[in-house]
């Protein structure tokens, strides 16, 4: 199975455009839906809905809670997303090509700390 | 004067966030308003309302509509950017670190056609 979540979760990954320089994702999905595990590089995901998300890698899981309007950055990582709250999930990532992921894929899962 | 729009425009410009990749805008304006002369780096923009702008650089300018939760490519620039529709603008802009601006600055005025 593809790392790319744009070929393996296609009912909630579009690609808008790219460039050389970035690749940019709609993401929607619905409460209760999630993913099967991806990949992103180094993003900044700008979120136009407020919504709460489960992100697990391996046996870590954390839960995020954003509001709409805000922009986070999202270190190379891999994990799995589901929508634990009562509201859609609608975000733009902005992937940052030709960047790496850390060696420690549970210190860096879900958005930096800021 | 600054070139940057967060020194030289602060009325309308914050900077959300920054690091070794990228520095994250935050624009807001209101209808009538607009900014001095400032310079764009390489820039993903999400647009999180709907607005009606006119850019300008020189004696060159461009009006450019957007609607709400979309994302263009904005080409290294300098512009000054006026509201010249009746709703707010507010976009949030993910600047690239460490581009190059055209040396055609009407050739790259505004977003890129896609």
């Amino acid at each position: 199975m593809s790392d790319d979540p744009a070929v393996s979760n296609p009912d909630f990954y579009r690609v808008l455009w790219e460039n050389d320089d970035v690749r940019v994702l709609e993401y929607r999905d619905e409460p209760g839906q999630g993913t099967t595990p991806h990949v992103h590089p180094n993003t900044v995901m700008v979120t136009l809905t407020g919504f709460d998300r489960r992100l697990t890698t391996g046996e870590h899981s954390r839960d995020v809670s954003l509001p709409a309007g805000t922009a986070v950055w999202l270190p190379a990582q891999e994990h799995s997303g589901a929508n634990t709250g009562s509201t859609p999930t609608h975000t733009i990532l902005v992937e940052l090509k030709h960047s790496v992921m850390s060696s420690d894929p549970a210190s860096s899962l879900g958005p930096a700390d800021s």
